[in-house]
């Protein structure tokens, strides 16, 4: 099965957009996971497990566990997520962008190494930068169009002959670099307008938004805005608001009933 | 030290701009290092001792290493450069480019656990992005500017309003991300009239250039566009047609030679 097509599956079966983000802080582990060797993979693990029935895809970032040298603990976490929860699919959130010889490194890192079902990639050195994720034909390449941070809008925004940067990419992505219908862009959920601004340019094409929880986005004017046709086509993601819930032991509970209240509050609007 | 002090003394002491960069691919690694453990180590290692005194930096590619679960090795290679070879910088080629909690992580990666005197960075996503490399006000933070693959120019060279992306990219770079003196630029070399411009627009900055040697660029048009007013501030990279002069056990030699030879062209029109 191609991620796409994983991708509409799980929005199905889960009656979900919520995409859960993976961004291990060993701060705010509970106490009870201090000083364990493996404590990345288990805090992930069980949050992993306690969330599986409710989301549409889970999104482990890399940098998490490559500045704590838990490159082992991200491998056995995509592996537990395949072996238990077969269906679901899994992002890695690494946003990569090099020349197409090292890209190809980049997507063997992901696709090989690590097997993600699909990868985001920062779009700044164009088409031949990507053409190495996409020659995995069933897998995910999700492009940065219009990023939640502030900053977003210091090249984003600006304007490129009659439209913005990041429309220009949206533009790029749909009617160049897609003839295998397998891109995705990200766009900021802080940014609602520009969410409906690109998906009118995309059509069906799915969406990654961070930026609700933590980062201060609207559920309501996110899903209003980039729902596709059929009240889908979003992977809507939040991280931190999840998986830092509960700090005891029960943190896992925590994060099921945030992650249940979040899918619940985006379908309300769907 | 900071990196820019010891790029400097790097420059004069060893009469040179070249910058070697260490993209090890074991397709092409000699056949005495098949089946060796530690074999990016010892390729790259040898490579290094047999130039260190003819360059002015070493770059490290990550995803050459990442691609191959050799993070441990690339650990002990930057170990090694500086063990080895004190004052001579390493930028470790990364392309980072997110948000700023988890630009936090990349930078620890990147300074604390590889110990990393610069880093190269993707602006894509401005400001705040790259504030967590900043932090750390020793080191060099290298931002892409104008790539020197042919996507390059998808969104590059688009026109912004009288400049094209790239020239913002320098101007914010020069006028507002370098209040610390810690900002660098990646431009390729096969495009040396943008590289007369971006020297233009950023006075004394270094800029590391790529491209020359398998990728196609001339040395002389480089170094007569990118050189500032005393005849530096260029990092000129060079990686496959330095690592892969030789294919047997005389590799590092071979791998000298054409170091060496590099060294004296770019010299040559300074």
């Amino acid at each position: 099965m191609t991620f796409t097509q994983m991708l509409a599956a799980a929005w199905q079966q889960r009656d979900s957009l919520l995409c859960v983000g993976l961004d291990p802080d060993p701060a705010k582990f509970p106490a009870h996971l201090a000083g364990c060797d493996d404590a990345f993979f288990r805090f992930c693990a069980a949050i992993v497990d306690a969330t599986a029935d409710l989301v549409c895809s889970f999104k482990p970032q890399i940098a998490y566990f490559a500045a704590h040298r838990a490159e082992d603990q991200l491998e056995a976490l995509i592996a537990h997520i395949h072996d238990r929860h077969p269906g679901i699919p899994v992002i890695l959130d690494a946003k990569r962008g090099d020349i197409g010889s090292t890209a190809e490194q980049y997507a063997r890192e992901a696709f090989e190494r690590y097997r993600a079902d699909a990868v985001t990639v920062n779009p700044y050195m164009g088409h031949d930068s990507l053409t190495p994720y996409l020659a995995y034909a069933d897998k995910g390449v999700i492009l940065l169009c219009r990023t939640s941070n502030p900053g977003g809008s210091d090249l984003q925004f600006l304007d490129v002959g009659g439209e913005k940067l990041y429309e220009r990419v949206a533009r790029l992505a749909a009617e160049k670099w897609n003839s295998n219908g397998q891109v995705c862009l990200v766009v900021g959920a802080t940014f609602p307008a520009e969410i409906a601004r690109v998906r009118r340019m995309v059509g069906a094409m799915p969406l990654l938004v961070p930026g609700i929880g933590a980062q201060g986005g609207d559920i309501e004017a996110t899903v209003k805005a980039g729902c596709d046709t059929q009240g889908g086509g979003l992977m809507i993601n939040s991280s931190r608001a999840i998986l830092y819930a509960g700090r005891g032991e029960d943190f896992a509970a925590a994060a099921r009933r945030v992650a249940h209240d979040t899918r619940a509050a985006i379908n309300l609007f769907r």
